[in-house]
């Protein structure tokens, strides 16, 4: 990492928003019991119920994203199900094989802009059932979204209707992965709340790692709709032993609104480097709305973008251009952003 | 939890070492690359090759010990192999079919105070390979022992060079599980060091979560001996996004003789309470030298005890006796050692 | 294998019954649908179903014994669960880790006689749930037995019931291995049913390969129990393109009451072995009623024994003796008994 | 199915050639050892040896192809692996997830008449180990091709030789699916001999299923390729204990040139009916060599066709037209492929 650069390169590139380091300070010595069943982690469970409107939503406490959706799925799937996602999906290309590993196969619908939409699904799982060959081919158990997607786009709350419908007519889980939720739910137009994503999706995860956190995703599902699912969690070694770290910070998250905050700051940022963008006349490559901008460059653009500013090259665009992806966070600062803005600027004489 | 007891029930009821709490602070801001690909896991990482005496060794953090056993046992053993290990080994009872669902077997064989010895092992691969219908078990491919030992036995030198000399020769990977490891090498008597276990098993970790860490194991092994093991962690959803949280904690425990100082507390407080159990009259379950003591009281006592204290019952001694376990660790405070001395005192009368 | 030696070592040592080469033979050029989709596996499943006393059960051809545990296993237990066994049972010593390698733990029981009973299947349970960590634990889920069991005994009826009520109340799966079932069904004062099976057991297995065929075991469950089944079956490589050649066997041996015939014939030269082993003052290991007999010998003996009978060492008895297991089989010859008896005499000036 | 039909719908429709069911009964009572080590296996062994060109090839018999296909992957490839397949490929669409039930991932690239080619596999390599992401990534281990392919196409040995040399270069196993082997090694202008298979492939299969046995595949792979195999193969259900019938399949397959003769017919009927289409002015879909004939027909052809005949319609070709599957095999009639032909002939006017 070029200490001299400033990056862009993702949200999770800093410690926890500094009042979950105090928090965290202020309970060290206190003693309690293990694995998520402390005073902190029920008092975090307590906020996050409330949000969701239900005192029945269970909640479980995981340390990573790849792990919460590994486990998830170890736990929900038959030997013979798979989980659709969209192709661009986490789970599909960047969790090497954690999903097949638990035995299961993903089966991927095209995505349009990071999602994938009820009547895909439908058509999807019709056709499955309608080819004679059926009983030979792994049945769809699962549909896999996230909210935002990994190209920064929100489900609305119309779409995400239609998924659940979908997914209750063909008695698939429909689960939404959150690994950025702060960035969904702090968007001014974004109308899915907790309280949609508890109705509407039979099991969610809020992230932590991505939105202030050290670490730590918050699994949201019905009372009894997973059995056993401490054993699950703790076979996959995702039981934390001192999982009060998890109840702290999820606690001080969802305490006087600190995890809109934290949210709402990425999209301010990323808003103003957007506009920026579309200004200096560069072409955005997705109409994201979340924390993630990506928009397209010559291979020579990008390589004076990069002598001073560290992102991702996301994919060839075409013969000449790239897609890049920039990542703003809770933590990223005003003048990285003026920096930023400059070297677009500079840019255009490339 | 019963605020007012003072628990030995686990040596991870607290948070962390407050040094790791401040550099933890001190370093909050600082953006660094993810996945333990940052300077603080690398400076923790040469502080462990210094200790090991090579420069060649490996080193990888993990979040959890469950996970950190799971994750080498899936990244070096074949579909064919199983696992040796003591039948009170925590992989064999504790830890929710973990091997298993990475479907290997768990081979198991009677611990003489938490420990196996060489020539037990030996004489389990040679009965193995006598066996005429051999082809249709599951072989032996790897040693799975822990230092300290579940029983807070410690292996001297001797047996630990014997049981890696087997291993050699029969073909087995010796995994050495040190979740508790500062309790074993600062006991005074310890002679086996970290250079020692570097040079006689294959792989071993080195415990943060019992041992004054939020969180984290250190695995070390040979350069090359695990390929691709980067990709069999993320796999198993154990590689840390923000994986200089894992770095900062054990640059931190191996600068200024942390860890040592904390598994010596764990230790001397640990020795000052089976001194009073001797002292009492109490009978040792076990001669254990770590941070465990293991103790028998009968069932009336054992309910005495626990009106005011807080520990684990073991399992069935006889007919009318409990073994109790106690854990001390890096944090136990004196005080709450003397209040457990009276109640023992105390315990005499009923 | 020595040409010149008589053996008992096996109930797999020759083909098939010769009415169900004929069967084949005669079936052979007819083109029939796949997977045991055809017209005969269809019959087949109609004579099984009438002897099950139930339009609705479902019947599945596999090829082999492991084959169809594994299935089951896979098929009906979530990743938290484990199956409860005999220690001496086939899935936990002779399959190769089969239970393991898909993920889950086998929980052991000791046996008595190669049987468990209701009772100690529900202290388990009980046991299991009392443990405050069982959540760290694998839960029970499925009770597999044999009927008969590895050591040749046959669960009375009233035994089978209560077992059935035990793992109904505890919510457990009941699976019965009838890898021998003719041998149990065949024997003259057994008084359990396919009938019964059908109602005790929650899947069963009807066994083919010891019994009279080629190859092949008949799962047998109630409507719906298994969702999905095929594709399970699929999955693991045990769904046979040309699965006619099941639904030829099973048609057969379930014709003419061809099973209990070939049933009949290995009890009663295992009878007539097991009278003269008594008569001739050895000790017969177990009491066993099917086509298995253990008894005792001195080494020397069993040296003695194997210059011209073939035959199974079980394990150790004491110092000096061995347990040495016969196999019978609707094979066996009257001849080969003879010869068997006459060996026997001899022994006894050994 | 329609017993009034004719049926090109497999090639698994009919029993086991003549000669194997003779053989099976002429042997029938000899008494063997089981899982594959008796001397009808070791005799079958001998022959392929002898076709392969080596004392030191290893032949493991099996009942099925996608257990031998999950068995192999299995047993070769580490948790961090996946297999590289054509997106045609059966372990991809046909296997109910076998592969990914044994925690492997497939990895596909576009396939070219059923084909990968040498220079795919290289790029796809290439760009895996080029992308900074890979460590979090599913590592190619493998390449799985078909001889013949799904589409009935044949490998060169030139394109043979290529992918063996890039699989060598790149450390990834080479492994020939050679379900319907027979098909090719029989085409008149095949080059690929099992001599050039043992030498250019890892690991390869001998389909006896497809190819006039009732079922079986005798994978064939280097001395000490795979270690412990015979357990593997017996965890997962694979190892047949009559393997005597493989062995009496196998060797009458290889005796007498009898593999080849079966190849033969199945060739000859398919390029009659070839013939025939192309006359008819139908379109071939894929220019195929071996027992699969693919072709084009209008919606309302097909159902006409389907009247009396019994195919695959294997896909939509366009929105009128859809790609019918016909499959020969040793087993197929002269007098069904007149009607074929004349049905065919009646289709112009529909």
């Amino acid at each position: 990492m070029n200490e001299k650069k400033i990056s862009f390169a993702a949200d999770y590139e800093e410690g926890a928003h500094h009042t979950i380091i105090s928090n965290l300070t202020r309970t060290n010595l206190l003693k309690t019991a293990g694995f998520c069943e402390d005073e902190f982690s029920e008092a975090a469970r307590k906020k996050i119920r409330e949000l969701c409107g239900s005192n029945d939503a269970e909640i479980y406490f995981m340390v990573g994203g790849t792990q919460a959706n590994f486990v998830v799925v170890s736990a929900l799937l038959r030997s013979y199900q798979g989980v659709i996602a969209a192709d661009s999906g986490h789970i599909n290309l960047r969790e090497a094989g954690a999903i097949e590993a638990t035995g299961h196969k993903v089966l991927t619908i095209p995505h349009v802009d990071g999602k994938i939409s009820a009547n895909d699904v439908k058509i999807f799982v019709e056709q499955f059932y309608e080819n004679e060959l059926h009983e030979h081919m792994v049945a769809p158990g699962m549909v896999y979204i996230s909210q935002p997607t990994e190209y920064g786009t929100i489900y609305t709350l119309d779409e995400l209707r239609k998924l659940s419908t979908v997914c209750r007519e063909k008695n698939l889980v429909l689960y939404v992965d959150g690994a950025r939720l702060a960035y969904s739910l702090a968007y001014p137009r974004n109308n899915v709340t907790l309280k949609n994503l508890y109705e509407l999706a039979d099991v969610f995860c809020i992230g932590g790692t991505k939105c202030g956190a050290f670490f730590g995703e918050a699994v949201v599902t019905r009372k009894n709709f997973i059995p056993h699912f401490i054993t699950t969690i703790r076979q996959h070694g995702a039981l934390l032993a001192k999982g009060r770290i998890l109840g702290v910070q999820f606690y001080t998250l969802f305490t006087d609104n600190l995890y809109l905050k934290i949210g709402r700051r990425g999209i301010d940022m990323a808003d103003k480097i957007r506009a920026e963008i579309q200004k200096q006349g560069f072409e955005l490559y997705i109409d994201s709305q979340a924390n993630l901008i990506f928009f397209t460059l010559t291979e020579t653009q990008a390589r004076k973008l990069a002598e001073n500013i560290s992102f991702r090259v996301w994919e060839k665009f075409s013969a000449e251009k790239v897609v890049i992806r920039l990542a703003t966070s809770w933590a990223t600062k005003d003048n990285e952003v003026d920096v930023l803005l400059t070297e677009l600027k500079r840019l255009k004489f490339v």
